[in-house]
C-alpha cells in the first residue's frame, strides 16, 4: 500500500487529534503517503481530501474535537452517494482507509468495502465506550474526567445547603460514564439502561441516608436510563416525597462531556489505536475494528462491534452500593 | 467589642471559605473572640453557634461552598423568629455579626438592627456581581472562569461539526456573568436581561456570519433574558430560520457555576473583604457592605446596595459586538 | 475479624483518601469495626488510633494528600518499635490491618507479622507505579495528567519561543512517568532509567528534527536517567552543542506531581484496590497485595512485590519514536 | 491610517492571543487593513510581514503562547538593523505598529519612532505586572491562577507530611506574583525583592507556627529576592534551624507559570487593552502603552513606562501576615 486517507466520522470524542497524528506520523514512518478527508463521507463524496505531512499534526495531541471535521452524510446511505466517494479516492489513488468513529461509521465503511473491494480499518472513537471489540473507546476518560470535575462542583453546593442533586450525564444507551461518574464522584446511587431501578428505590435509598443524617445526596442518571430524563425522575421524586424538606435540584451536564483536552489516558490509548489501526492496515487487515483487551492490541471484526453487546461490569455496580454505606 | 460572630446566607459561592477565614484570623490578630453560625438566620434562631479558632479555617482558602452553610430561613422573616435570634446571640455574648452574602441577607440585617441594635457589617458573597456597592461580588470570577472553561469544550465540539451553540449562564436579573463569558469565549452575541435583543438581530448576525463563512456560532444568553431561557430562544431561532443546514444545540451549563475552587482573583477579594467587613464592625461602622471600587476598600450603608441598581458597563457590550467581527 | 484498622504510608499520591474510603465503607457494609491510624508505623507505635465510621469519610474521595497522614518511622525498624506497636494494636482489639503505600510499607509489614502474626493486606500507593502485582498503582494516572498539563503549559512557550524543553519528571527509579508523559505530551524524545540512552542521541535526535524543520523540540527526563538529572543532561547537550541558536531551557516538575484532586481512573482504582484489600483480609488473605491485572483483582504475596521488577512495555518506547516522526 | 501591523515581543505571556485578535479584529471593525509580524523585531527586519483577516485569529482567544511568536533580536540594536526593518515596513505599506510586549519592546519602539517617525502604540504583556501604567498585565492573572493551583496540589503533600515547603515563584524583579501567590494560597509568609526579609525572621515565623501546633507551612519566595533562590534559601534555613524534626523542602515552579489557557480576566483585559492600543494607534496616539487604571482605558508615554517604578500594595503585604494568624 503507498497511499491511505484517514477520517473521522460520527460525534466527536477528545482524543481523535491524538488518534489522526498517530495515523499520520506512523504513516510516514512506515514510507506510506497519507490524505485527510475532511467532515467524514460527506467530504469523500465533495473530495475534501489533502495530503497531510509531520508538520499537520503538530501541536493537536492535547486539542479536543477534530482538526479532520465530522458531519453526517445522507448521500452516504445511497449507493450514487458511495460510487462518488468511491471515485474520488480512486482519483486521489488512495488503497485504503482508517476510520476513526463509533458503529455508524463502520458500518458504512463495510457496505463500501462490499461494494468496491476498499479496505478500511477502524479506531473506535465515542465517549459512550459502547463498543464491542475494546476495554475503553477514544474519549471515555476524559468524558468522565469532565463529569466529575462538574459533580465536584456541584457537591460543593450540595453540601452547603443539604440538597439532593440528580445529574444527567450522558452515554447514549450505554451506563459506562454514569456508573464511573458515580464511584468517582461519591454518589448514592446510579441510574443507567441496562438495570432497572424503579422510582421507589431511588426514594428508599435517600431515606435511609437521611436516617443516618446524610446532609446531601447525588445520584447520577445515565441519558438512556427507562425512567426518563433527569428532569423527569426529579419530578417523579418530588411526587413521592411530598415533603417541605426536600430541596431536590436537577442538572444536565450536556455538551461539556464531548469536548476538551483529551486525558492523558485517552492520548495514549488513541495514539495506540492510531496506529494499531495503520499498521493493521498496511498488513493486509480489512473490515476490522483495532482495540485494546486486556492491553493487548486486537482487532475485532466490524460486523462484530456492530452486532455485538458490551455488557457493563456487575462489579462497579455493586460498588457504587457498597460504598454510599 | 470582644467578642463576634460570622455566618454566611443566600446561594453559596466560591470564595466564601476565604472570606470566613479571613474574617476569623483577622478577629483573633486583633484579640477578639469569633464564632461561626451554621446555615445562616436558621441556625442562629436554632442556637447553632461555636466558637472558631486559626485552626477551624486551617486548610480551607482554596475550597468552594461554605464550611458555614447556608439555608433559607422562614422563622426569621418573623420578629418571633428574630427575638429568638437575639437571644441567642446574647446568650452566646456576641456583640456585633459579619454577614457574607447578598442583598437578601443584608435586608434581613438591616431589620434585625432596627429592632435590636445589633450591628452588622456585611460582605458581598454571590456568583451574580449585581451588587452596587462593589466592582466586584466574591465569586464572580470564579463562576466566569468556570463558564469559559465549559464554553471552551463547547467550542472543540462546535467548530467539529460546524454547529450553532445557544449557552445559558447564570446571573440571575444581570447580565454580567453572560457578557464576560461572551467576551472572554469569543462568542458571536450575547443577549442580557439589561439589553432588548429581538430574536431577529440574533438570526440576522448568525446570517452574517455565515456570508463570511463562518462555520460555527456561539450566543450566549443570560438566564433572565427576556426572549425567554436558551431552550426557548434556541425554538423561536428554530421557526425563523427554516433550513436543513441550521445545526443548532442548546446547552444550560447550571450549577457547575456555583462550585469549585475559587480563582486567585476570588481568594484575594474575599479575603480582603472578609477583614475590611471585620475591621470595619470593630472600628464601629454598621448596616454597611464592605466592597472594593477602583481598588479602595469602601463601605456603602445596606440600605444603598439594597436600592440602588449596577449598570453593565457600556464598553463591554461593545466589545462583543467589534470582536466578532 | 471484628475489628481492623487502616493506614497510609511512604510518599502521599492522590487517591489514598478514596481507597481509604473504600476499605472504611467496605468495613461497615461488613459490619467490621473499622479505626484508622494516624502517620503510619509512627502512629501506630505511639498509638495514634481511632475508630471510624461513615462520616469519616465523606466528601474525601476527591481530595489529594491523604486525611491519615504519612510519616517515615525509625522506630518501628526496631524490634522494639514494632513490639510497641503491637501492643497498640491489641489494646485497641485490631485483629487485620490494611496498608496503603509501597514497598517499603509492605516490607514492615512483613517482619511484623513474622513476629507477631498480625496479617496486613496491602493495596499500592504511589505515583511511580513501580510495583510488581498490578497493572496501575494509585496516584500514577494523577501524576501523570498533571505532568501532562504542565508539559502543555510549557509547550506554548517552547513553540512560541522556538526553544528546547528538558523536562524531568518524578518516578524514583522507574521511567512509567516519563514514558506516558512522553507520549502524551507529544515529546520528541524521552530519557529513562531502564534504557540507555547516551547524550549523543539526544543531540542527533535534535538535530534531525531541525532538519525537517521542527521549530521547538520537548525532552521528557525520567529523575532516575543514567545520564544525570535534567539540569545535568542539559549542560552536556550544550557541551556539544557549540551554537548560539540553540535555546535551551531547563524545567523539574517536582512536588506538584503528588498533589492535587484524583483523576477519575485512579478514584475508580483506588475504590476497587481499598474494597479488594479490606474483602481480601476478611477472607484471611494475609502478607499480599490487592492488584488489577487485566482488570481482574488479583493477589500477590509481598515478597514477590518487593522482589520482582516490573518491567516497562517496549510498545510505549517504540511508539516515542514513531509519534516524533 | 490604512494598513497597521501588529507583534509581540520579549517573553510570551498568556493572553497574548487574545490581545492580537483584538488589535486584528478591531482593524477590520473600523476599515483598516491588518498585517502581522512574526518573531517581532527580528522578523521585522527579516520582512516575516503577512495580511491578517478574521479567520487567521479565529479559535485562538483560549490559546496560551502567541501565534505570532517571539524573539530576541541583536539586529535591532543598530541603527543598520531598524533601518531594514524600516525598509520592510514601508515596503508593506505599514503606518503605524501595535506592539504587544514590555519594558524592552518599548524602549526599541521608542528608538525606532525618533529614528523613523513610525508611531507604535503598546499593549503590556507580561506575566511580571511590572509595568507602570496599567494595574494589570495581560497574563499576570494566569500566572498567579497557575501557581495556585501548583500550590495547592504542594499543599495536600505538606499537610500529608507536616512538611515546611519552599516555593518560588516567577516575577523577574517584582514581587506581584509572589504576594498574590502568598495570600491566594495561604501562605505563612512571602519573601518578597521590594521587602528585605532577613532570614531569621522567616526562621521566627515557622517556630512560632509550631508552638501554635501548625504542623505545615508554606512559604513563598519570589525569583528576585535578595537573600537568593528558594534553594539557597532552603540551606540558608536549615543551617539555622538545626532539628532532625526539621522536614524542609524546595520546589521551583518554573516555566509552567508562562503558559496555559488565559483565565477570563486575562482574555477580557487583553481584548480591552487590543482594542484600546488599536483605537489610540487610529486616533493618533503615539509612543504611548495603552493600560486599565481604576477600570478605565489610559495611555501613558512609554518614557514613564519605562522610568517610573511601580510600587508593591501594602495592604496586601500586611494581609500575608494577618492571614497566618
Amino acid at each position: 500500500m503507498k497511499r491511505i486517507a484517514v477520517f473521522t466520522s460520527g460525534g466527536d470524542a477528545p482524543g481523535m487529534n491524538a488518534c489522526i497524528r498517530a495515523v499520520v506520523r506512523g504513516a510516514l514512518y512506515h514510507g506510506v503517503e497519507v490524505y485527510g478527508i475532511r467532515r467524514g463521507y460527506s467530504g469523500m463524496i465533495a473530495g475534501d481530501i489533502f495530503q497531510m505531512n509531520s508538520h499537520s499534526v503538530s501541536n493537536i495531541i492535547q486539542r479536543g474535537g477534530t482538526i479532520l471535521k465530522s458531519a453526517r452524510s445522507k448521500d452516504f446511505l445511497t449507493s450514487e452517494g458511495r460510487r462518488k466517494a468511491y471515485d474520488q479516492l480512486i482519483g486521489h489513488g488512495i488503497e485504503g482507509l482508517v476510520a476513526i468513529g463509533g458503529n455508524g461509521t463502520f458500518t458504512g465503511a463495510l457496505t463500501f468495502f462490499e461494494e468496491f473491494g476498499l479496505p478500511t480499518v477502524g479506531a473506535p472513537g465515542t465517549i459512550d465506550n459502547d463498543l464491542y471489540g475494546t476495554d475503553y473507546t477514544i474519549g471515555f476518560d476524559t468524558a468522565v474526567n469532565t463529569a466529575l470535575d462538574a459533580i465536584d462542583r456541584i457537591r460543593d453546593t450540595a453540601g452547603s445547603h443539604d440538597r439532593v442533586f440528580l445529574i444527567e450525564v450522558m452515554g447514549r444507551d450505554a451506563g459506562y460514564i454514569a456508573v464511573q461518574a458515580a464511584i468517582g464522584g461519591g454518589a448514592e446511587m446510579v441510574m443507567v439502561p441496562e438495570v432497572l431501578t424503579p422510582i421507589s428505590e431511588v426514594v428508599d435509598t435517600l431515606k435511609e441516608g437521611w436516617k443516618r443524617s446524610k446532609s446531601s445526596s447525588i445520584v447520577i442518571v445515565a441519558e438512556g436510563d427507562d425512567e426518563g430524563s433527569a428532569i423527569q425522575i426529579g419530578e417523579k421524586i418530588k411526587n413521592l416525597i411530598d415533603s417541605e424538606d426536600l430541596d431536590l435540584r436537577v442538572t444536565t451536564l450536556g455538551h461539556i462531556q464531548r469536548g476538551g483536552a483529551p486525558s492523558a489516558y485517552d492520548r495514549i490509548l488513541a495514539s495506540r489505536l492510531g496506529l494499531g489501526a495503520l499498521e493493521g492496515l498496511l498488513a493486509g487487515q480489512k473490515n476490522v475494528m483495532a482495540g485494546i483487551i486486556n492491553n493487548e492490541l486486537v482487532y475485532t471484526a466490524f460486523e462484530d462491534t456492530i452486532r455485538l453487546p458490551k455488557p457493563i461490569n456487575d462489579d462497579l455496580l455493586r460498588m457504587v452500593r457498597i460504598l454510599s454505606t
